[in-house]
């Protein structure tokens, strides 16, 4: 069968297709396929410019109908203030895994910040604590939000702290997500003291220097690394990333851009040291949590399986609901 | 200034505004621009899939104005048969290069194909003899087609031999090309007697058995490698290349995904054999042919430099012209 067509969708029309529920879930099997060895390992490309750079993550999944992406995403910090853009823009392309057919043409945000936040959910129901309840969020950006709404969906939280650079940022996101959650959220000035009454931490912020020590977390906490996707990222001091019980997306790409790299550049520990990859932990070829005090960090760089099973979602969603706009560009 | 949003880019729409006189200059000027320093190397990534993959090839490139171009392309060989879809499709994503906003979507034929003619024409321009009267061109399909068009704008040809597989696409493009360049194009069967005739020889096909050995080629010729741009593909039978002088789009590309690697491959020669890279002789950094008799191969595997400053073309002459549609993906 010829597709009609390429798929064009704005970041609203993603917005309006992509649930977390679903996505969790996909996300979930991808890396379930992948540790399975039912799909080949992604790939990653840096070029870096100027104070920024471009990050291309390709990868193939087979979701019941074979698919691939490609996603380009640019980082520049300074957007905001030189230009009134946003810090990160990008688009992905999906292609028909077995003909390469260029199914859709999508905006990349939507879809980063979600099947970031569904990752961290998933990592949270395989390494958390059950009884969970209370979480922190460094970083109240749109990856706070998702993080949290994904963390509610894995355990049973009642209260989360809310801590950012910008205090109005973490006040903002307490009054939003308390409403919208019906936990309580609280904005904090004191990291140390929220992550020590926490049992979960998740950390994205843009952040170059570690902010999250050992003294900070109590025995049992999982922490969720998300922020550091590139090499000069950073928010885990690398002694408490080795000095305890570490699992990653994607061990490879962990070692280059993820906190591991930062470990592993010190002579802290070497790659060996790894736990698993959360795929090994969904599939059961390696155990999750040991024991209640145990303290357990999932380093997040963000893979493509990841944007695959997400856009694959999207395109398939969009296709039965007439969203988008359909041009024929081999035309 | 914010940009209005992304302008999307049919094929059709992207012939109408890409000449290859321009995209000669272009790619002239882009390899210029790497071999000083000025621009950062590309970067290449390639997924396998099934009988065939897709591959990223991604680059920065200031033209006056920093641009970034991605191009995904998926080739599949057996996709006519199989689908009705052609050997290979794909799409280029073309951002600001220092902020990264995507300006423009396009279709990858049009430009995957002049641009590789456009280098074609370069090379030749640089590296066949002045006097350069006959060419031979294997392979007459699209890149073909490009490739003579090219040829007789860098050397004086009057005669060309077309040679196909298919004797019917080697008939149609002799009568097709003859009528639009004004030279006398014969469609030929004998490839060797060809060559043996030729001062110049472009293989542009999409074999993986070399076909062409130093007893076709007579003293003085210089041959356009042009098909190989993947690790499967070959086109010049490696002791072809190893005997005789040879220039590189880039080294490294083709040490692992062009004519170069396959010689590698039997230890024939070393990257140090490699004269030079294409952009090193346009600066004068190495010299050219040295002599009248010298035979030289340029080793093309098609670079993402070339992609970023023919998809710059477009894209500026589409704005100034209106062309194409415009969609603000971020809303």
């Amino acid at each position: 069968m010829r597709p009609e067509g390429t798929l064009v969708l704005k970041r609203s029309e993603i917005a309006a297709l992509l649930g977390l529920d679903e996505c969790m879930a996909a996300v979930e099997q991808a890396f379930r396929l992948y540790a399975e060895g039912k799909t080949a390992p992604p790939g990653i490309l840096g070029l870096p410019a100027g104070d920024g750079g471009f990050h291309l993550k390709a990868a193939l999944l087979d979701t019941g109908r074979p698919y691939f992406a490609a996603k380009t995403n640019a980082n520049f910090p300074a957007n905001m203030k030189r230009f009134g853009l946003p810090l990160i823009q990008g688009v992905i392309v999906l292609c028909d895994g077995e003909s390469g057919y260029p199914l859709a043409l999508m905006d990349s945000m939507e879809i980063t910040i979600i099947r970031t936040g569904a990752a961290t959910g998933v990592a949270a129901k395989y390494l958390a604590r059950q009884e969970s309840r209370v979480a922190t969020i460094c970083g109240c950006g749109n990856q706070g939000r998702i993080s949290l709404k994904a963390l509610v969906r894995a355990r049973p939280l009642t209260h989360a702290y809310a801590w950012d650079i910008e205090q109005e940022q973490a006040r903002r996101f307490a009054v939003e997500l308390s409403e919208e959650l019906g936990i309580a959220v609280e904005a904090v000035q004191d990291l140390g003291g929220a992550v020590g009454f926490s049992d979960i931490c998740v950390t994205c912020t843009p952040s170059k220097r570690p902010f999250l020590q050992q003294q900070h977390v109590r025995p049992g906490t999982f922490i969720a690394a998300v922020g550091a996707d590139g090499e000069d990222k950073q928010e885990i001091d690398s002694e408490l990333l080795s000095s305890n019980k570490v699992v990653v997306d994607l061990l490879d790409q962990c070692a280059s851009i993820g906190e591991l790299h930062h470990a592993l550049a010190r002579g802290l520990i070497s790659k060996a040291y790894v736990h698993a990859e959360l795929g090994e932990i969904i599939v059961g070829k390696k155990a999750g949590r040991a024991s209640g005090d145990e303290t357990i960090i999932f380093d997040s760089t963000g893979t493509a399986l990841q944007d695959v099973a997400a856009t694959a979602i999207v395109y398939e969603r969009a296709v039965k609901s007439g969203a988008g706009t359909v041009l024929n560009l081999a035309a």
